[in-house]
C-alpha cells in the first residue's frame, strides 16, 4: 500500500461518504496525524477512523451512546470544579458538552466512528474529549489542535478511564431510549388494546386451541390476554432498573478507582441523575461495573421477552385477519397500501409483517449481545460497543414498531362480527358444555358423530337421546363465558 | 408396516428399553388399547408411547412436571370436595396423588411419555390422571381400567383441562426447583466468593484489561466482583418470581373457566401454595395465562444471565490459573482428575470446563425458550413441553454444576502469592500513577521508553528527570487502590 | 464434608441411580480409588464420576460417542501391530472394543460419565481405555485393576491423546448417525411428499401469500415444494461431508502427532473407513483438527437448516388441517389421539406440534454449538463434549421426529376436495387473470368492489363492462396454473 | 392526530432527515399521494415511507438489494422485448435500470424505504418499478407520475410480482457481495497467514491445551492452524452456491407462473447470469423458490462457521499477544492507537477486539435469520427484509472486518523469540517425550515432582535414575515436532 497519510485520509473519507476536506494536524501520544480542518475531533478519533473502514456510515456507534457521553462530560467537569479542576476551564466544558448532549455535534458529523472499533469504546471516549476539548478551545477564541487550555485527557477525561466513562454512557443512554422510546410505546399499545377489550366485550367468537375449534370466548377476553401481555412487558422492564441506574464511574481503570478523589463517584452519579432526571447511583461494586456488562444481558432478556410477546399478539391478528374469503376472516385490518404488484386489489397485514420481523430481529440481537456478554476477560468487558448497539437498537426498533402497528393497524382493526358468528355456531367444541351433565365419554360420542356426519351437535345430541330444551338450555355460548 | 397391535406395542417397549410386559385392555374415545399389566397409565398414555417413539428414555418429560402435576392434582381434588366431588373420591384422588408428588411413580416408570409429545401436554395430563385414576382404584381394591369408581377425566381432571393444568404445572415446577436447586447453589458460590475476598484483599496484583497490564488491584477487589455478579443473580430471580407464581389454574379450555366453578381458581391456588410453601396465586387473566408462556422466556432470560455471571468468573478463574510455567500462573486451582491420556502430571482446570460448557447450554436454551415462547397461536401456546424442558435443565445444569464448581474447584483455589508479585511490580502500568504529577503524554513517553528498552519505569523516569525519591512517593501500588 | 471415600462413592452411586456395590481398589498416578466390583472402569473414570455429579443419567456421555471410541480403540490397536504393540495384545484389545462397538457394555452402564466434565473428553477416552483394558484383562484370565498385561495408557492408548481420539470419535459418531438416522428418514419424507404430489396434482386450490387470497396451484404442487426442501436437505448435508471424514486422529497432544510414528494416521483412518464403511480420512492439518470443532458448526448450520423447512412444512399442514369447522379446513390430519381432557371428540395436530417443538430444540442446539465452537483457545477445543452431544441430539430428534412426523401423519392426509374447491372459486384473486388483458389498475377496481359490495368478481367484471364470455374465457383457474 | 398529508409528509421527511421538499401528485389502485418534486418514487413508494417510520436512515434497505433489483429489472425488459413488449420501452427501461445497478439512484436518495416494511418487499418492488418507470419518461421527455408511456406495473413489472423478483434479488445481492466482498478477504487472510506459517517455521514454542502447559510444536504450525479454518471457509461457501444460484424468477405470485409466458424464467436467469458474471439459473422448483428462504439460512449457517474460525483465531492472537509484561507475551502486535485514556503508553489488540465483535453480532444475525427462514407460510415467506439485511450485515462486516484485521494487525504481527524460548524450555510437559521409554505412570512422577519442587524436568528425571545423555537424547523439543 503505497498511499500516503494524506491520501488515504482522503480515501477514507470519500469511503464514508464525506467530502474530502481541508486538514489541520492534531497530536498524541503516538505522533500526528491530519484532520479535517472543519472537524472538532482530533488525533485519536482520526486514527480509529483510519483503523477501522468497517462497513461505513450505516455503522456509526449510536447517537444515544455520544449524547449520554455529552451529560457525563458535563457533570463530570462541573463536580471537578470541586476537587481542583480551574472553575474557567469547568464552565467551559460544561458548556461545550451541551452540543454533544442535544446531538448537534453527531448530526454535524463530528463523532464518526463505527461501532467496530476497540471493545472497550476508548476512541469514542477519545472522541468526545477531542471534540469537547476544541470546541471549548474555539469559544475561547483558542486555536484548535493545541490542547490549550482545555486538554482532552487532563481536563475533559479529569478522574476518568474510558473503563467507567463508557460503562456508565452504556447505562445512561439505555436508560434515557427505555424512558423515551420504549414505555411510551408500550403503554400507546396498553391503551388501545384496553379500547377494543371494552368495545368488543360482547362479541362472541369460537376459540382455538392447537388451531383447531375450541369453546367460545369474547373478542374483548381474547384482546385482554394480549393487553396483559403487555402490562407485563412495562413491569419485567420496571424489575431491570434498579441494576440499570448503577453507574461504573469513579471505577476508572479498573475498579479502583485510581487517580479520583474520594467522593467523586457519588457526587457525579447525583449530577448525572439531575440532568437526565433518572435515578442513577453509584455503583455498589466497580469490579463488576467494569468486568461484567450483566445488566445489559439482563435488560435485553426482558426486550426479547417483549418480543415474543409482541410476536404472539401480532401473529394473532394477521391469521384472525386472514382471508378476506379463504382465510378465518374475523378481524379486517386497515388497508394501508396496495399489497401486489401483480394481483390488482390485495390488501395484506403488512404492519404485522413488519413487528414480527422486528421481533425476529430482537431474538438474533439477544444472542449478539449474549456472546458479548459471555465474553469479558478479567478487569474489563471489551464487548461494549457491540452489547450498547444491539440494546439500542432492539429499543428503537420496538418503540417505533408498536407505535406504528398501533397507529396503523391495531386501532383501526373492525371485528367482522357476521362471520365471526356465524362459525362460532357451527363448532363442534360447544359440545364440552355437555360433560358436566352426560360425562366426557358420551359426549365425545355425539361430537364424532357429527364431524363425521357432517350434521350439527344439536342433531347428533337428539338422536342420542337428548331432549331438546335440554340441549338448547345446557349449549348456550352465551353461557360459556365464564365460571358457574 | 404389517406389524398387529401387541407386536407394536413390544416393540415400542423394546425400543424405550423395558421388558415386554404382559397386557391388560383399556378404553378411551377412541376405543380399546393393550397397556402392560403392571403400569398404572392407561389408553390415551399408550397411545402417546406408541406415536412419539422420539429419542428414547433420555427424552422423557422431567420428573419435576410430574411431581407438580401431582400437587396439583391433589390440590384440586381436595378443592373439589367443596363444589361438589364426593367426599371418599377426593379423599383416595388426594392419596393416590402423593406418590406422584413424592416421585415414587416416576421413578417407577409409570409415566413414560416423552417431551415431544402434543405441545400442549395434553397426554402427559392424562397420563397423570390415568396413574391417579388406577392407582386410586387399586387402593381401594377395584380394577384396573375400569375408571370406576375413580374416572381419570369426570374425577380427577374435575374442573381442568390440560390447558390450564399443564401451564400451572410447568410454574410450579419451575418455582420448586429454582428454590430447591439454584437458589442454594447460589448461596453457596456467594459464600465462597466472599471468603476469598477476605482472605486475599491484601494480596495486590496487576489488573488486565484487554488481556493487556494495566493498573494494580487487590486478589479480593477482583473476587468481590464475581460475589456481586452472583448477588445479583439472586436479585434477578427475585425480580421474576411474581408472575412465576400466577397459576392458569381455573382458567381451563380457553382461559373462561367454562365447567369450573366461582372460587374454583383461588382456592386451588390457595392449597397449592400450602402444600408447595410457595406464594402461588390465581393468574390476573386466564387468556394471557394459557396463550401465552411469557414467564417463562422472562425467568430463562435470567438464566440467560445467570450463565453469563458464571461464564466470565470461570473463564477469568482458569486464565489466572493458566500454566503452571508458560502462563499466567497467578492462581492454583485443585488437582482432581489425572489430565491427560498422553502427557503424564498434566492437570486441566476442568471444573471450568464442565461449567463454561453448562453456560454454552444454557445460552442455546435460551433460544429454543425463545422460539417456543414467541410460536403460541390463539388461545394456547403449545411448545410447552419444549420450552418447560428446556427451563428446567437450565436451573439443574446450573444449580449442580454451581455446585461441583465451588465443592471441588473455588473452594480449594490457592493464590500464588510470589508469582503475583513478581508480575505486579514489571508492569509498566504503574506509571499511571505519574499522570495527575506531570501529566498523560509526559508520563506516556516514560511508559513507553521502558517498553523499547526493557528497563523498568524507575530507570525511565530518573531518565526523564524525575527524582527518585518522587518516584518512590508516587507510585507505589499499595497506593493504587483506592480513590485518593 | 465429612464423607469418606467410600461413603461419597456409595452416595454418588444412589444419586446415579445405580444399586451400591461392591468395591476394588484401581490406582492412576494421582493414587487409588475404590470401584465398584462389576464395572470395568478403573480409577480416572470413577474420579470424574465423583467430581462431577451433575444432572444425572439424563446427561451421560451419549451412546454414538463410545461405540465410536470403540471402533477408533480397535482400528489403532490393529495398527499399533505394525509399530510394534504385541501380537496377542493387539488381539485382545480389538476383541474387547468389539463389546463396546455393539453398544453393550453402554448398556450395562459401564460408561456412566456425564457430558459436563472436561471439555476435552479426556475422562471418556480413559473410560475407554480402562474399559477396554480391563475387559481385555479378564478375557485373558487376569485380574481387574492390575493394568497387566493391558495397560489402558501404554497399549489401549497407544500413540493416542484424548486430544486426537475424542474428536475422531466426534466426526465417527456424527457421521455413522447421519447415514443411519437422519438420511433414511429424509428419505422416507421425500417418497411420502412425492406421492401426495402426484395423488394430488389436478386438486386446484386457493394459494395464500401473506395468508391472504391470492391466486390458486394445485395441492399437488403445493407439496412439491415441500419435496424440493427436504432434497435440497439432502444436498446441503451431502456438502458437509468431506470435511466431516477427516480424522484428527495421528496428531496426538497438540497437532504435531509426537509419540505416534509416521504412517500411523493414515493407516487408522483406513481401518476406521474400512470398519464403518464410511470414507474417513486423515485430516490435512492437525492443528486446525484438535484446536477448531468447525464441522461440527458446519453440520449443525446444516441441521438447523433442515429443522427450518421441516418448521415450514409442519406448520403449513396443520394450518391448512385446522378447523375442522372454524379454520381453513383443506387438510384432514390423520386422528391418533383424543385431542383434550375437557372438550369431548376434539383431535389435534399432535405431530405437527411435535415436529416444531423439534424445531425449536434444533434451533437452540445451534446457538450451544456455535458458543462452544467460537471458544477454542490455542491447541485444543475443550467444549467438546457439549458440541457433539448437541449435534448428535438435533441428529436424533430430526430422525426419529421426521420418521414419526411421515408414519404417524404425513402419509396419512386426506384432502377435502369439497371445501378446497369452495373456497377457492369465492377468491378475489383471480381478477389477476384479467391483468395482462384490462390492465392492473382496471383489474383492482373490480376485485375492490366485489371485496367492498359482497359479490362476485364476475358481476362486478360485467357491470364494469366485460362480456361474459370474455370473462368466462380469461377467469378459468384451471389455466392459471402455469405460464402461457 | 390532526396533521394533514402534507403536514405529515414534511414531518415524515424531517424525521427521515431529508429536506423538506416541494411536492407533485403520484396515484396508485388507493387513490392519490403527494410525492417530493425531485423524487422519481411514486405513491406506493410514499405511502409505505409514511406508513412505516421506523429506524430511519440507518434502517434502510440496503443498497445492494436495489441494486440486484436493477439487474433483475434490466434482464426482464431485456426478455419481454421477445414476448411482446414494445422495443422502445423495453429499452427505455433497460436504460434507466443502468442508473438504479450502478447505485447512484439509491446514493441520490431515491429509495427511501426502510427494511421494517411488508416482509415480501412488495414495497420496494414497487420503489424500483415506479423510479424507473419515471426515469424512463423523464429520459423520453414526459412528465412524471403520468405513468405514460412506461408504466410501473404493466411494463416495468411486466410478467413479474414482488414474490418472484424479491426473493431473486436477495440471491443476487448475496451472490454478488459474497464475490466481491467476502471471497477476496478471505483470500487476503489465506495470503498472510501463509506468509506467517513460513516465516515462523522454525520458531519452537510451547503448546497449550486446557490453556495449560501441553508439548511444543511451531509458532509456524500453529498458524497454519488458522490457515486451514480460512481454506476450509472458502470450501464451505462453495458448497452453498448451487442453490443460491437458484432464482424465483418466473414463479410470479404463487410459484406458478402465471402471466409469465413459457421460457421467460430461464432467458431471464440465462440474462441476468450474462450481467453479473455469475452462474444463475432458473429454480427447479418455484413453490420452494417463494415458499422457503431455506438458501439464505443455509448460507448464514456458512457465515456462522466462518464467524467461529475467525474468532477463535482473533482471540488466541490476542492471548498470545498479551502482556507485555504479565502476560503470555509470545506476539507483538501493531500498535496503532492509544490504548487508554488513563493509563499513558497503554496498546492494546484492537483489531481483534473488533473483529470478535463482529462474530458475535454475525452470530445474532444468524438467529435472526433462523427465526425468519423458520416463519414462512403457505406460498410466500414474509419475512425476506429481515431476512437478506442480516445475510448482507454479516457479509459487509465479516469481509471489511477481516481486511482491516489482516491489513491492522494480522501481517504485522511479530513474534517474541527470546520469550518464546525461555518458556518453553520450562515447560514440564516436555516429559511426554519420556513416555514411550519409561511409561506413563513412571514419567509423570517426576513431572509432579518437578512441578511440587519447583525444580527442572532433567534434575528430577537424573535423581529417579535416568541418566544424562538418555534424558538429552529422548527430550529434545526440536524433536518433538512430529511423528518418529
Amino acid at each position: 500500500m503505497s498511499f500516503d497519510q494524506k491520501e488515504l485520509l482522503c480515501l477514507i473519507y470519500k469511503l464514508t461518504r464525506l467530502v474530502v476536506p481541508d486538514t489541520r494536524v492534531e497530536h498524541d501520544t503516538m505522533g500526528s496525524v491530519n484532520v479535517p480542518l472543519d472537524r472538532y475531533f482530533g488525533a485519536q478519533t482520526m486514527r480509529s477512523l483510519m483503523n477501522f473502514p468497517i462497513g461505513g456510515m450505516e455503522e456509526r456507534m449510536p447517537r444515544a451512546i455520544i449524547t449520554a457521553m455529552g451529560v457525563l462530560k458535563k457533570a463530570a467537569a462541573e463536580v471537578n470544579k470541586e476537587f481542583g479542576l480551574n472553575e474557567s476551564i469547568s464552565s467551559i466544558i460544561s458548556k461545550a458538552a451541551d452540543d454533544v448532549i442535544s446531538g448537534k455535534l453527531y448530526d454535524e458529523d463530528h463523532f464518526p466512528l463505527v461501532i467496530w472499533q476497540t471493545g472497550s469504546g476508548t476512541q469514542t471516549n477519545m472522541n468526545v474529549n477531542e471534540v469537547i476539548s476544541n470546541r471549548a478551545i474555539e469559544l475561547l477564541g483558542g486555536q484548535l489542535g493545541t490542547k490549550d487550555p482545555v486538554h482532552p485527557n487532563d481536563h475533559v477525561n479529569m478522574s476518568q478511564s474510558s473503563n467507567d466513562t463508557f460503562p456508565s454512557a452504556i447505562n445512561i443512554a439505555v436508560a434515557i431510549e427505555l424512558k423515551e422510546t420504549l414505555y411510551p410505546s408500550l403503554k400507546v399499545v396498553i391503551a388501545a388494546l384496553e379500547k377494543k377489550e371494552k368495545d368488543w366485550k360482547d362479541i362472541i367468537k369460537i376459540g382455538r386451541t392447537h388451531l383447531m375449534d375450541a369453546v367460545p370466548l369474547t373478542l374483548g377476553q381474547e384482546f385482554s390476554g394480549y393487553k396483559q401481555q403487555i402490562l407485563n412487558s412495562l413491569k419485567r422492564l420496571d424489575s431491570t432498573l434498579p441494576r440499570l441506574y448503577q453507574l461504573a464511574l469513579g471505577g476508572t481503570a479498573v475498579g479502583t478507582g485510581l487517580n479520583t478523589r474520594a467522593g467523586f463517584a457519588k457526587k457525579c452519579a447525583e449530577r448525572i441523575s439531575k440532568l437526565t432526571n433518572l435515578p442513577f447511583v453509584s455503583a455498589p461494586n466497580f469490579f463488576e461495573a467494569l468486568g461484567a456488562r450483566d445488566a445489559m444481558v439482563e435488560v435485553h432478556g426482558i426486550l426479547n421477552t417483549i418480543a415474543i410477546s409482541t410476536m404472539k399478539m401480532a401473529n394473532d391478528i394477521r391469521f384472525l385477519g386472514s382471508g378476506p374469503r379463504c382465510g378465518l376472516g374475523e378481524l379486517s385490518l386497515p388497508e394501508n397500501e396496495p399489497g401486489s404488484s401483480i394481483m390488482p386489489g390485495k390488501v395484506n397485514p403488512t404492519q404485522c409483517e413488519a413487528m414480527t420481523m422486528i421481533c425476529a430481529q430482537v431474538m438474533g440481537n439477544q444472542v449478539a449481545v449474549t456472546v458479548g456478554g459471555s465474553n469479558g476477560h478479567f478487569e474489563l468487558n471489551v464487548f461494549m460497543p457491540l452489547i450498547v448497539s444491539n440494546v439500542l437498537r432492539s429499543i428503537t426498533l420496538l418503540g417505533d414498531g408498536l407505535n406504528t402497528f398501533c397507529f396503523n393497524c391495531l386501532e383501526g382493526i373492525q371485528a367482522n362480527t357476521a362471520k365471526i358468528k356465524q362459525i362460532m355456531n357451527e363448532s363442534l367444541m360447544l359440545v364440552t358444555a355437555l360433560g358436566p351433565h352426560i360425562g366426557y365419554d358420551a359426549a365425545a360420542v355425539i361430537a364424532k358423530s357429527a364431524h363425521k356426519n357432517g350434521t350439527t351437535l344439536r342433531e347428533e345430541a337428539i338422536k342420542a337421546g337428548i331432549f331438546e330444551e335440554r340441549f338448547d338450555e345446557w349449549v348456550r355460548p352465551e353461557d360459556m363465558l365464564g365460571p358457574i
